[in-house]
């Protein structure tokens, strides 16, 4: 597959979620293979790039974390929206999510694991940290990032670079209910003075 | 003090933080007190509502909430990007930060934490769950939250509500290095046709 993914650093691919956005999270085990949305999920550690991420254990998703040890992270723009909510609102027990809902996949290039980039601003590779007791009490996984790409004109220089021109690449958060607010306007603040 | 807030239900408690804002940590022990931005949180469970939330174990604020057993998540809105940004930038030990930059502060109903309303959109008091594997791997820090209450201008009938008419209450979300995207636009997804 022609890629117009570059490469994210690994000491930049935590600012992939630093900022909130609803996430993808792929996965495959043996023949069967899955797709979930996820709106629970943070950066732990900048180097090693590690994420926390919030799987219910109930999921087809989870089972198939379980036994593979890793997953992928896909970053949904705005033009996904309606897909992100769908692979949100439908198990993969019923049946092939990437299949039902038309959604192009590709083999991560360390794990091997369904990675999206119609309709994904960026993606990560994620290797499971078993971590039994917050798995079974919070349902959140630990994981280590071992590769990450982004779309240079959303993500370049080790940052986010969200803008008008872009606007169809903005990330997606998840308010609730359906409803997502995009990634808007960017503000900076300045350091404050030497006390 | 006369309060803007509304309560919000513990059931809906965990919505203020499910988009991925910035938030700001407040603590208290004895005379010591604290405010620290925190860009790495999110909820892990609706009912009860608990919260994961990194906090590095170097903070002064980590100490302090280790030393109380309890926290306060308030939300900062667009219009509080400079205090937001500072306050992430300066250490506690080196002088109440509240003072520093001008916070005002009130105490929480419940716990007693310091909390905020002047430059926020809504406020949770935390109860520390002591995790110390993933305190102490991770960084990672579970609570429960035991009251919450926003603006009723920007999140009502337990979700958030942004439009242009209320710009200045607007989430935060931290791409790095200072530069913040503001929530934007909302957009919302219909439910999938039964396959």
């Amino acid at each position: 597959m022609q890629s117009r993914f570059e490469p994210v650093a690994l000491a930049h691919a935590c600012r992939l979620i630093n900022h909130g956005p609803t996430v993808l999270v792929t996965s495959r085990h043996g023949d069967k293979r899955n797709i979930m949305a996820a709106a629970w999920s943070m950066p732990v550690e900048f180097s090693p790039p590690r994420i926390a991420i919030v799987i219910d254990k109930a999921t087809f998703s989870r089972e198939l974390i379980a036994a593979s040890g890793h997953f992928g992270v896909c970053i949904p723009t705005a033009s996904f929206v309606q897909q992100t909510y769908a692979v949100g609102s439908v198990s993969g027990r019923e049946g092939d999510k990437f299949e039902r809902f038309g959604i192009a996949s590709f083999d991560g290039p360390v794990l091997g694991v369904p990675l999206i980039e119609d309709g994904a601003a960026a993606w990560m590779e994620c290797r499971l940290i078993p971590e039994a007791h917050t798995e079974d009490a919070y349902d959140t996984c630990f994981a280590e990032v071992v590769s990450a790409a982004a779309d240079p004109l959303a993500f370049s220089g080790g940052h986010w670079q969200f803008s008008d021109a872009n606007a169809s690449l903005h990330t997606l958060h998840h308010l609730g209910a359906g409803n997502f607010v995009v990634a808007g306007k960017v503000i900076s603040a300045a350091k404050p003075a030497a006390s």
